[in-house]
């Protein structure tokens, strides 16, 4: 395609940080950046036309991950967060070597403090069906501890039981206990919300799992890398005029109201100005 | 794009019958055509790259639905029916001039039916998101009788549920009683299962409406409308020598492997051989 003209800027530590995800669940990770790294700009794609990444193959999932990286590139990210556990999952590693500017997704982090936190060596990983079957989370934590056990559990019904805002209640309850029964019985005593929305049921998730249990939400981790991997990299925003308000632009390839009124009822996060663009036509 | 060779058949009556979903809802709406049309091929395609449809914006469906078209018509189909409520509401009419055979949504067939089993002239839509907004039912139920009142709610969790398998159960229970509140405490007395998963959740629907509300299923009806349309234009197959198991071919636009799980698994039905085809590019 013709793309359009690439925003540049002269001082590298003033462009945005590109973050991803397959919709809106990737606004949690926002919501940690902007916790974290208050003076960042941000500039969030959500692909709320092709949503969910959960169900779908590698092969798409990276074809379209490509796609999204070349439209960040676009608008000038001088790093990418893949605030998405499934492209994060089956894109990031395919993606590192093409790519012009660090990127970090959110499964090395979560993994990283899950290894770290874990008393009994024994940890389990909720998320999408992309995810869990992918094993990521399991070779991550191999790696960092050879001798450690991971459960992992599917739970598909999280996603659309986060964006009804059905967040805690006796349908959230009977559904995580149907997922998590499983996982209470084993003797996990660190559990990974291994799916950007599952922060959002975090309090019915710790309920059903008891006290025992910690759990580890990888946006919170990952703001925390990214806040290293900018400082490591001379890239940090030092400039602290901006608010939460000023410094975030939201693209989306469908149904930009819908994202606008999920952010704004689920996250209490407003994204004003939401643009729709055709994300099909930033092909590499 | 260079297209694939469409396919002729000499005598049109032995083409198959073009059938299009999101996903695997119309699946439900083959099992019909199967039942009741046992002498037809079945060419169906289900955008399981691009599923859910449901909280899609109406410009998409619409290009969606085009480039599927545009497909199934490279297969030679005769007719096309359209096992999508969001689809029909959104596209059909749209799509309608611009097609060479004839089209029929599940819509129409559903709402006719409705009309005529209501005694009270009070009738009641689930659906998804797209399909309540889009205020179809109501629409097509106002042209049949002007008189008809029409309530209609969106159960966005109800599909997740089918394709997880969670049929009837405590879940399942907890979840229809949630969303079926205000239709059991209204007057009512038939309640249209406006999306072709939820006759899946046939039974557990029923069990919390309760007796008095008749239950009308789209795909049933449009099998019935296939059968007419198709004996009106001459254009029954009358061999009889395929069984269900060859005269079907299955085509999706990701993750073929899923999608024939779903299949075995919740409709007992066979779909070997399912193809992935790269549907964008059929563009027109």
């Amino acid at each position: 395609m013709e793309g359009p003209e690439r925003i540049e800027y002269e001082d590298r530590s003033q462009a945005p940080i590109g973050v991803f995800d397959s919709g809106v669940g990737g606004l949690t990770v926002v919501r940690e950046i902007i916790r974290q790294l208050p003076g960042e700009r941000i500039t969030y794609f959500g692909d709320t036309a092709r949503v969910p990444y959960g169900s779908k193959s590698r092969e798409t999932i990276i074809r379209y991950s490509r796609q999204i990286v070349r439209f960040l590139m676009t608008r000038g990210v001088k790093a990418i967060v893949v605030a998405c556990n499934t492209a994060s999952a089956y894109a990031l590693e395919e993606l590192r070597p093409e790519m012009e500017v660090p990127v970090i997704g959110v499964v090395g982090p979560g993994a990283k403090t899950a290894a770290e936190v874990t008393k009994n060596g024994k940890i389990g990983v909720i998320g999408t069906e992309g995810t869990i079957d992918s094993g990521i989370y399991t070779r991550f934590l191999s790696n960092l501890r050879p001798d450690i056990q991971v459960l992992g559990k599917a739970c598909p019904l999280f996603v659309p039981l986060a964006e009804e805002g059905w967040l805690d209640g006796e349908v959230a309850t009977v559904v995580a206990r149907k997922y998590l029964e499983e996982l209470c019985h084993s003797d996990i005593d660190t559990l990974i919300l291994g799916c950007t929305h599952y922060p959002l049921l975090r309090s019915t998730i710790a309920k059903v799992m008891g006290e025992s249990v910690t759990l580890v939400n990888p946006a919170y981790e990952t703001a925390i890398s990214l806040r290293r991997l900018l400082q490591e990299q001379g890239l940090e925003n030092k400039s602290a005029w901006m608010t939460e308000y000023n410094s975030c632009e939201f693209f989306v390839s469908d149904a930009a109201e819908r994202f606008q009124q999920f952010a704004a009822r689920i996250l209490h996060l407003t994204t004003e100005d939401t643009r729709q663009i055709p994300i099909e036509e930033y092909q590499t």
